[in-house]
């Protein structure tokens, strides 16, 4: 077997960007059940019935076959294109056995057959929290998962060096209250062509306005000042207010997109924007709807996004709400780790290597292991009794920061410093403990 | 949408069977990183040409392909159905950016298409570990894999009531000098039978050495004679001597397999076995090989398999021998939580309800809780602004033990007894910070 080359848009870390990677997604689990949300993993598969219920996404699906199947449609798997259809599947399978209103994250991979590109990728790893209802679910959830999500980033942030974030928040009801104000009755028209300002810019959105859906020039300015507003807090309010449109569903939406943002900002200060442009597309979301960018990355467009869908899943006789955000896991380290800016500081879990003197004494070198893995200490044995120069090298190339010989005393190899030490009692460094991601 | 049924052999746990599992997971990953195993993930994807290399298991592989993609074998991919092939593959991918030898361990789905039953599914969980050398590795690895394998069972054993284990080893080595030693040629035919002990008896694989292979009576007798040893200690040795055998290799597989066990049963007493009937099938091992029944589960077959392979993988250059084992994690944990024998303390990670007098006060509870969390307790704030009684059910319902009420008290709802509490000082027993493990 020749050299295997890398498959175009299925990354895989080294050891120490799987480092990096493992710190990460800790923190992130760490946050969520921090604020109660229960854990789970769904199957890779859902049925093809499943995943192309919406329409819009089945060129991207993958199918799964038996090699020695039948092709035949009924049946027929796909892997996950995403950690929410399977989420609705799974609430409904097991609605009876679930208590609501329920709080899960789910952190696996996901498979989409695009074509690659810088942030886009064929296999790559989401982590999303969702609360979902059965029949409501209270707006101040909407406000909850903004805030537990600013919290994990933040703390991806100051912990680990990753880039501080921008959310950006908008809420569905605000813009359809709005239009409807100003007697627009189909308000998914102007918002699929008010979702095209960042490509097209206000000019030709105007445009498609007046000609397509044949506003008038006066109402189509005022849906484009509507799409220019945005604040780091509540001033929003007064700025839409001033555009003189009144309508209670847009009072609604006012409130709770305050609601958000005043949250956000007190929990991750400068971190979070009402924008009220953000549409996301006409997709199921029918309340606020968030994504974010990460500082110096945004080409890579958006790593989480989100929002208010008043129908996650229904069978017919009960219906599920739900809120809840996506972080692109993979999109956002793939390439922090490629350009260095987040690294491991060694690459291995070890701590210690134990040398050996001689084949003979290995035993003796295994139980001075044993006593150190037993007060936690991740220990190894060197695999060869090679003279100590290289046994030292074998530790250095690993970036393990202490040998210990046989002789009782131990060594840190940055330094050079060697000082006796007792195998039951002697403790690193907490630092030294863990490899810790470090910046580049 | 009507409710899903489950798809036979994609298992899925509910939150409280996922919190057993991420335990059991945290728990291996901290026995491996002790030991210096750095965590690798590989793509779920490998090229049908890697995945059918062996042949023999082509039929189980599940191919992938985009949707709209047309059929085409050639580039085309499926789905990893163990871990080492992928490792193998990432071995030789990324030779050049590794260290040897290679101390790697992943736990990651694998799926396979085969007919689902206990104890056998079409999308599982493994834990592997291995070691991978660079031309060479030393036999002490084989010992080292083992005792890192029957320290984490043990651990899951003493820490989460998961059934005690007996791992019963072999080598090729010894078993092939000792049919060399006999005077037999084609040893992989002798051994193909011997494996056969356990489904047809002495009698019948006697029958199929002297009437296949054309071994006389007395060498198929020795061949069985060896089949019948085993023990718990370095005690089998004596036991092949006194059949009267003498063969280089013998000896060489002799002092390996002494070397498993006397480390084996030092780290886990009563767990090993040398047992020299363990054959593991005809594929790539050349020495120590593993399996591991579970008590209590021994119909379930082997749950932790393995052995040595001195070619691992191979660039035609460079030859990568390892040793490692996989735990199937999915094969012990689904039937311990289906029948209650593992289950949680509660379904949630929360440890602290925040009850909520009147939503006008919502903030003050938010407040109390991010307090709560800030010391590293899980919170969360009751949903519904509902009388105190409902509000504790909630908490109830799910295994919440604490509820905090904005008057500053706090109330264990196991006990009854409430207390006033500071929410920057206030600790609950660590035995109730987190959900534990609980024997059904």
């Amino acid at each position: 077997m020749s050299r295997p080359k890398p498959l175009s848009g299925f990354p895989e870390f080294l050891p120490a960007g799987r480092i990096v990677e493992q710190r990460v997604l800790a923190g992130l689990a760490e946050t969520f059940e921090l604020h109660g949300f229960a854990s789970i993993e769904t199957r890779a598969v859902e049925t093809m019935e499943s995943l192309t219920r919406k329409g819009e996404i089945d060129k991207e699906v993958y199918v799964v076959r038996r090699l020695h199947a039948e092709a035949d449609a009924a049946g027929e798997l796909g892997l996950h294109f995403d950690l929410t259809v399977p989420f609705a599947r799974y609430v409904l399978e097991n609605s009876g056995h679930l208590v609501f209103p329920f709080r899960r994250y789910q952190i696996q991979k996901v498979w989409r057959g695009e074509r690659p590109q810088e942030g886009r990728y064929r296999e790559f790893l989401q982590a999303d929290i969702d609360i979902v209802g059965q029949d409501t679910l209270a707006a101040h959830h909407d406000v909850e998962v903004a805030r537990v999500i600013l919290e994990a980033l933040e703390k991806l942030h100051t912990e680990y060096g990753v880039p501080p974030v921008v959310m950006r928040v908008n809420n569905r009801r605000l813009a359809e209250g709005f239009y409807r104000g100003l007697g627009i009755d189909d308000h998914l028209a102007v918002l699929q062509r008010v979702d095209k300002l960042d490509k097209i810019g206000p000019p030709a959105v105007r445009d498609l306005l007046t000609d397509e859906l044949g506003l008038s020039g006066e109402v189509a300015d005022q849906c484009l000042a509507l799409a220019a507003i945005s604040s780091p807090d509540e001033s929003f309010v007064e700025r839409v207010r001033e555009l003189g449109v009144s309508n209670d569903l847009l009072e609604e939406g006012l409130a709770q997109l305050a609601a958000v943002v005043r949250a956000g900002a007190a929990a991750a200060p400068g971190r979070i924007l009402a924008d009220l442009k953000i549409a996301r597309g006409l997709d199921y979301y029918t309340g606020t709807v968030y994504e974010t960018e990460m500082a110096g990355f945004e080409h890579l467009g958006s790593i989480c996004s989100g929002g208010r869908y008043d129908a996650l899943a229904s069978d017919g006789r009960t219906t599920y709400p739900g809120v809840g955000l996506s972080i692109g896991v993979t999109r956002v380290l793939v390439p922090l780790i490629a350009k260095g800016t987040l690294d491991a500081s060694r690459i291995v879990p070890t701590c210690v290597l134990v040398a050996v003197d001689a084949e003979e004494t290995r035993a003796e070198a295994d139980a001075i292991a044993t006593r150190l893995r037993a007060r936690g200490i991740p220990t190894e044995v060197a695999p060869r009794a090679d003279k100590f120069g290289k046994q030292i090298r074998y530790a250095d190339r690993r970036g393990i920061p202490y040998v210990w010989f046989a002789s009782g005393e131990v060594k840190d190899i940055r330094s050079g410093e060697q000082v006796p030490a007792d195998a039951d009692a002697w403790l690193p460094p907490a630092d030294d403990l863990r490899p810790a991601v470090v910046r580049g």
